[in-house]
């Protein structure tokens, strides 16, 4: 299966895509996503839209997977943040992509082991789980690490699913 | 001209359309688009896109306008917003709108003669500014008062740049 995971930002946003079959992870792309801050915001917006579905077009995901977000007490980078976020969900939904969203503690844990892992811990951690992957940048393997989150996930919930079966079938 | 004004939110969006002539104006259409909040979120956000381009498609507007957003200390509601507003304004941009945005105050000084205005001092004067409009309800108000605010805004544009030139001439 082909997942998409989904770092949003307004100012660049990381997408990386992998694939997943059973417990065995591939890295197939990743990338970053900038915006012209010189821009108006209606552009940048629109920008990122069409950035999106061209990355959706061309890597076909099955699945996508974003991060939740907290917020933070400084309400305009809360407010880029959501808009960037608003884009990203759309342009996901627009493809007819399920999107499973995440905890960052619970992608941290994924990814690290520990939910309070820092940023640096997360891209020195897609060397080792995605060996050969070249990372764009930072948000780049963030969004990776939201999409093995995802395969995670969907691997444990297939799992108990394969167990329900099984103990109702015996 | 026909001037479209936006109010967004995720649960309700309220849109509303005018022609301005000189300094008349005149009721076009209002309406408010809602998203069920039981939906998940990037559905909703992609019905609120799809029923912001129907609006678009069938008023023709020439320009348009949104309230600029303050954010307030609760960061899951900002976010919310957000992610409405980025929707909002990506649908305007996609459709080659000019997008202009206004303080809150701006809006209300505009409708009401002072930037401390209520809610519902808004919605009787869109009854005095455009008689006979039935209003959708107060985010429908809230976004009339918007594109007038933009006419407001072009006209004295207009009128400023006429007056260079006249004094250009002479």
């Amino acid at each position: 299966m082909i997942l998409l995971g989904l770092d949003p930002g307004l100012g660049t946003t990381g997408w990386g895509v992998i694939r997943a079959e059973g417990n065995r992870l591939t890295h197939i792309a990743n990338g970053q996503i900038k915006t012209d801050p010189s821009m108006p915001l209606p552009r940048r917006l629109s920008n990122l839209h069409a950035a999106l579905i061209d990355v959706i077009r061309a890597e076909r995901p099955e699945s996508a997977a974003v991060e939740e977000v907290l917020g933070n007490t400084n309400a305009q980078s809360t407010l880029k943040l959501g808009q960037a976020r608003g884009i990203v969900l759309l342009a996901a939904a627009q493809a007819g992509l399920m999107i499973g969203e995440y905890h960052p503690s619970t992608v941290k844990k994924a990814v690290v082991g520990t939910g309070g892992a820092e940023k640096r811990q997360i891209q020195a951690m897609m060397a080792v789980l995605l060996p050969g992957a070249k990372l764009a940048g930072p948000d780049a393997a963030d969004a990776l690490a939201v999409a093995i989150t995802h395969a995670h996930h969907l691997a444990s919930a297939a799992g108990l699913a394969r167990r329900a079966r099984v103990t109702a079938g015996g």
